[in-house]
């Protein structure tokens, strides 16, 4: 489902979405209601303006001495990123890093569905992480052909990532969450958002040679 | 120590800079001494003249016909991104991300030594990790004393991040690389790197309700 205003939004504000939302999100839960783009912005560490700029962009108008509503800006703002979707989401790789992120309740509230892990590792086959069986990636045909999946979420290692990625990819998957540490070629029509942390890493270490830089890189 | 050029060096290009590293790496490892703009391109999926702007902006300038010493440029944006400093590296928080991050060899590649890990479960306190013992996070004011650290890197649950914080912050630590799914607040001499994994799902589900936009985001 397409937001009409989506289209004229542009990147670098989609970008900051999630952050607004995961702040919005907080607020709700804290039974707050309305905020003015002043209070929002002191929370955030982002300008007024640059709040006001960028919710004005999908018609989160903001009234003049009574703030944003803070409930329809979050369910507008979940609209536009898809999170009202629900994606049937799998991990390839059951190691640590696939422990850790099938343990991650967030992603459950956000729409994303653990419905399998899958590994080479015959030792780890038949074993549960957070009540899901870990199945051999040989069983992944059958999987898709029975189930389905929307994203996997790639926690294996380098070497094994293209043969998997295209095995996902003939299978028709419609993302992949990519933390192996090496870029992936997949058609136009795959989605992929890749989570590199040396590179991460690295512009740590970029913040800590420069001094204090750390805000202006994040904004 | 800082390169010349660098404070010329647009924070965009600087952001892309650890990408560069880490092709340019792959590329020495397989015996590549040279490399034409043009192939470097294809490679990264940049356009041509981006990947000439960019490395022009530290003085990476490539021949006509000849193309880009891999070894001077390799070098070179090692040195703008500080990582021939070598960093004593803790993690803070012994759970599967921990143990995720810890096992991750190309971190000490790039001259992050992890000297110490500590978490608050007595029950995982004096087990190892890749050598590493697990020590409780009460002794890290005695393990500051006797060896210090610069970086930590916080892979703890929300709601203690805001006391270790601040006891990391008095120790002196230089820069924090954050997990937790909460904006921290810190000094302006203490750089911060945030890995907010919700954000780059979400950012994900973007993209699969968008089609395909992901070159474009990543760019």
């Amino acid at each position: 489902m397409k937001s009409e205003n989506n289209k004229s939004v542009p990147l670098v504000v989609i970008k900051r979405l999630p952050r607004y939302y995961r702040y919005l999100g907080e607020l709700l839960k804290q039974g707050v209601t309305r905020i003015s783009s002043k209070h929002l912005s002191e929370k955030m560490g982002v300008t007024a303006s640059q709040i006001r700029q960028d919710l004005n962009c999908f018609g989160g108008f903001g009234q003049q001495g009574y703030g944003y509503k803070i409930e329809n800006l979050y369910h507008e703002i979940g609209e536009i990123l898809g999170l009202s979707r629900g994606y049937r989401t799998i991990i390839i790789g059951a190691g640590n890093l696939g422990h850790a992120l099938a343990n991650h309740s967030n992603f459950e509230k956000r729409g994303f569905h653990l419905v399998g892990i899958f590994d080479n590792n015959s030792e780890l086959v038949g074993s549960r992480i957070n009540q899901i069986p870990v199945s051999h990636i040989d069983t992944i045909e059958d999987f898709f052909r029975e189930k389905g999946a929307d994203i996997a979420i790639l926690a294996l290692p380098k070497h094994s990532v293209k043969e998997v990625v295209d095995r996902l990819v003939a299978l028709g998957i419609k993302g992949l969450w990519n933390f192996s540490y090496t870029d992936i070629d997949v058609p136009d029509d795959v989605a992929v958002e890749n989570v590199h942390l040396s590179d991460s890493l690295m512009t740590l270490s970029y913040k800590i040679t420069e001094g204090n830089t750390a805000s202006d890189l994040d904004a």
